[in-house]
């Protein structure tokens, strides 16, 4: 195996891409959420985890990114403030030199102590939380992490840009499975070469979730039986893993002839992340799991054909739920038995697990979401099968931003 | 490249290790925590997160571990109750259907409400924290965070077992890299090739942090100047990574001659991680960073010669820093600059970032401790340069567990 080369798209894109979050895209984002902090009478907000530090300042420097209701915004940095500077087009990045100071210097900002702070109080642990308590003795805390989440799940076309090179790079790490896929080879070493392409192309590694607890890496890649084994995240699939200290992803079950293996691979490229599944065999699979592997399709085909602005997350997964059902694989349909979870699909972006959520919920698509959509059936002893693309919502419908062909690949 | 085969040593240990963490291990560390539960006046415990999980009831399945201040632990658990049976050698392992029940169990196990509960708080999130004062009422939340951590640091031999095979995944990747490492290879390709061979060898992937925001990827594979720039991390070494959105780690700088390749590498097995760095370089280094290298050295043993029970990590960290000044290299250990870091090491365990931290604070070294120890010295423009070996206290100095050969190593 040689170091992959980036075939020519992702090449171009590398090349061409900002080295940092455009000033006019961080201004909207901002703007935006300085729209949300006013409705939800919010005098300022300050945000520290990485995701939503990127999303607003477009860096992960150590800080404090201080948002008032109106007026500019101030990265307040801890570490390091060069390379702060250097990477966040915002106009205004101060050195945080101690914690200590950042009641002082918020209330300077903002002209006297803010009454309603909002927090991230969705992902920031109690402990810290209790140090702004002591730090802004004066503030009310509000939780403004689900106005963040509402928010980043609408996409700009510069970030769906960047979702587009994540699909690029798993297309392109598809075309090169055939070469790597050998019977015999365990699941740990197929990963191993599958990642190493993906990080030769640019694949940045840390894969985001904003759940407690939430962990992934490069995805699942599953083969046989161990497709169908359950586990802790809510995922279709999971596998056995290597140990129960991980209980996910791959093990060290060698690849057998006439199994499904299923290459679910997350790419994660300049912070955004797309999410594809397909599915390979060394030899003819099992005529059931070619069946379900067509039912897949077909619930994706439902699905897709529906999903448009204004239609709900449980209209596209009733409508794939129903194509299941039909099909009278209702039991097998994204999980078997108590492990079946109750989605379609997720939205995808900074973090893995982003909105919408396409299960029953009565959330309204809405142009420039973009979601992996992942109809899956499992198998208990078999194996799971299924299909995996990422959308975004256009005017009138959703495109296909995966465009990797959908066969199954049967290598002799 | 073919596929790894695990050297005899990691083979050996693979196939004769433990599936599940055995009930006696359980046992003590659970007893170990309820004597601190007693003495800090806590009624019970709920455990959620992973590594705690892990730690205590040898899963991570989706659950809650009861851990009354006497009497049997319970694991509840939501996904998936089959797997966490399977995994946990603990006898009691109970469904929690819903979440809205947990008051309801609690109660019905400790025999009436619980009025101290501890939970997690330093890593648990506000909101989760909400909702568990809205399901048990009438409790008291305490924080049982820091209990557990200080209680982890001090490792039994089957955890330092598990230390030395990732140790072993270490050494095994080490001696595999003059037959990886090339001119012109990309930082980041060449770290898909390394990380590959690790991946066979079972490394989980997956490396957990405790620090909020902290993530990490296989550790840090810097070559020449970038091993030179500082970030976000709280590490002497982060690395340009390959966008803003990292910022740490490696980016598509060509490797080149001359320069030092840094392999800051984090070996995880079975949720187990060591941590160990090697110099190699392609043609000799800069006579400088040779002898910075020695400087890391000399600074390593002053601190291993006097390292052991009883002596603090302000000890260990002042005599190590002595010979960094001492060499007139003050101002390049640890990081340069403002960047510059204050500790020279960490423990290590399921989490990366354990305790002891090596830095100037009074925490005495106990036997069983096991942390990382990292001299490393930053020459802006120029590059990095250091060692790093995982070590254990014994009863009367350090063993380091990390066994590879020292020197640099000059490739042609």
């Amino acid at each position: 195996m040689t170091a992959g080369e980036p075939p020519a798209p992702v090449a171009s894109f590398i090349e061409s891409r900002a080295a940092t979050v455009p000033l006019g895209e961080l201004e909207r984002r901002i703007g935006a959420f300085q729209a949300q902090l006013r409705r939800d009478g919010v005098d300022a907000a300050l945000v520290v985890q990485n995701a939503d530090l990127y999303y607003l300042a477009g860096t992960v420097q150590q800080s404090h990114l201080l948002v008032p209701a109106d007026g500019e915004p101030v990265l307040f940095v801890r570490k390091t403030l060069e390379r702060a500077r250097e990477e966040s087009a915002l106009p205004v990045v101060e050195p945080l030199p101690s914690l200590r100071q950042l009641g002082e210097l918020v209330a300077e900002r903002l002209g006297g102590p803010a009454a309603a702070v909002g927090l991230e109080l969705d992902v920031l642990p109690v402990a810290q939380f209790r140090r702004y308590e002591e730090l802004l003795p004066q503030a009310r805390f509000v939780d403004v992490g689900a106005a963040l989440v509402t928010q980043r799940a609408v996409k700009s076309p510069w970030e769906i840009d960047r979702i587009e090179a994540a699909a690029l790079v798993a297309a392109a790490v598809f075309e090169r499975i055939p070469d790597i896929l050998h019977e015999g080879l365990t699941e740990a070493a197929f990963a191993g070469m599958v990642e190493a392409q993906a990080r030769a192309l640019g694949h940045q590694g840390i894969i985001r979730m904003r759940a407690f607890n939430g962990e992934m890496f490069y995805g699942q890649l599953l083969t046989g039986a161990s497709g169908a084994v359950p586990s802790y995240l809510d995922t279709p699939l999971a596998g056995t893993g290597l140990s129960p200290a991980v209980a996910q992803g791959v093990s060290f079950k060698p690849i057998g002839r006439g199994e499904p293996v299923v290459f679910d691979f997350v790419p994660v490229v300049d912070g955004y992340t797309a999410d594809f599944t397909r599915v390979f065999t060394l030899g003819p699979l099992p005529g059931e799991l070619v069946r379900a592997y067509d039912v897949a399709r077909r619930a994706q085909a439902a699905a897709a054909a529906c999903a448009r602005p204004g239609v709900t997350c449980r209209t596209v997964y009733e409508t794939a739920v129903a194509v299941a059902h039909e099909a009278g694989l209702g039991a097998h349909f994204m999980g078997h038995g108590p492990a079946q979870v109750r989605f379609i699909g997720h939205g995808v972006g900074l973090e893995l697990d982003e909105l919408p959520v396409l299960s029953p919920n009565d959330r309204p698509l809405e142009e420039g979401m973009v979601f992996a959509l992942e109809p899956k059936l499992v198998f208990p002893g078999l194996g799971a099968i299924g299909i995996e693309n990422t959308w975004r919502v256009t005017a009138d419908g959703i495109e296909r931003l995966t465009r990797a062909a959908e066969e199954i690949v049967v290598l002799p």
